[in-house]
């Protein structure tokens, strides 16, 4: 079948716009990342609040995303290669929406810690935690961007030092809880906010796999690594 | 645009062919919730082991979904409302994903629990948001099957029912915390256990919102009753 040029270009411009709303999308969970790790640190309930707010601009774009890919698949009747490019589009999409409903999750939980917490050095962990995260996300999102299966790749084994860390201070927590039923309340809170942002190093991973499936044609073989042991070891302290 | 009659039939067949897979999808992933619970409350390893491993042919289902709706919109180039039917599917294999992610969570957690749990109360509650959840998953299947707006919109209100019951067993859970450091660890997993299910809750009226939009022809108006006072509330006890 031989296109038209014209279709050609058209879709060429649907794709280009695709891949704008696409960055944008993920710009916008970056900063939600860094302003709810940071909302956390800081205890700071303003903060939190607009985090909360802006989760809705993420989802409205990803509806955005989601339709324009929709209809430049049925307009334009791309073939093999193309149809995968728009396919990892929603794909990708969904992730960070996922992504943005974790750091959002984060945010409510800062608007009710209001207990004192006696370790800055779990507050730096999990902060530690983020940085990481926001890296992965960061050059998942090039990996994406400029095709590059090494990159993705990277990512993808990356993983495991977000899901070790997530485990250390699971039992670091556990201790505090422990010493004191006073701990109790607020450590709970943390333990979700750093399985929180175990699960966006997931969604980064599964970025890493539609980058790696939208370059090869196929899916990834299932070899992920997984460090993560929060379910398991993490809360047998000793 | 006339659509030639051949064109029209072989999209009927590509529909039918995706609401098969979609329900097949739909019944694997009840099962995984109701034995998901049910291995957790015998804390059965067995089983848990089982749902772990049919995970994977619930991931791979959405794949074919995926793709196979990717397929039919390229070769058949649906207008509006067929589009809206293909976007559905799209979406809703997405949440069927996260419920048995969700699922196979629970499971894990079951591998690890060799704690004896005192309360059999608690365990109680869990299965009890189990088994609502569950009714809400198939009433939404059913209102998808059906193009049944209101009972997509029964499950969309019923979410608050789960989310306070979520909020009541964390207080308990904390209660037993305080009680007895011995106790923290076993509570926490059945703390992750009891927000996986409540999140499954969220998938259920995500899906809800899906069907309200296929029938509909725009989202749904956002307002979501939000009774989840977990992140909030259930964490200040007394």
């Amino acid at each position: 079948m031989v296109i038209p040029e014209h279709t050609a270009k058209a879709f060429d411009v649907d794709l280009q716009e695709l891949s704008r709303m696409v960055a944008e999308m993920g710009g916008l969970t970056e900063k939600q990342i860094a302003d709810a790790v940071d909302a956390l640190s800081r205890r700071n309930p303003e903060q939190a609040r607009q985090i909360v707010e802006a989760d809705l601009e993420i989802d409205a774009l990803q509806r955005e995303i989601e339709a324009k890919a929709v209809l430049t698949i049925a307009r334009r009747q791309p073939m093999a290669v193309d149809l995968r490019e728009l396919l990892s589009a929603l794909r990708l999409c969904s992730d960070l929406e996922r992504i943005g409903d974790l750091a959002k999750n984060i945010a409510k939980r800062v608007l009710v810690l209001d207990v004192e917490l006696h370790s800055s050095r779990v507050i730096r962990g999990v902060q530690h935690m983020g940085t990481l995260v926001l890296a992965q996300l960061k050059q998942v999102l090039d990996s994406y961007a400029g095709r590059d299966l090494e990159k993705a790749l990277a990512v993808w084994n990356g993983d495991e030092q977000i899901d070790a860390m997530c485990t250390s201070i699971f039992r670091e927590l556990l201790t505090y809880m422990m010493e004191d039923p006073r701990n109790i309340t607020p450590c709970i809170h943390l333990m979700f906010c750093a399985k929180n942002i175990e699960r966006m190093g997931d969604h980064a991973t599964n970025i890493a796999e539609t980058v790696y499936y939208m370059i090869e044609g196929h899916s990834m073989p299932d070899l992920r690594p997984k460090g993560d042991t929060t379910t398991f070891g993490g809360l047998r302290p000793g």
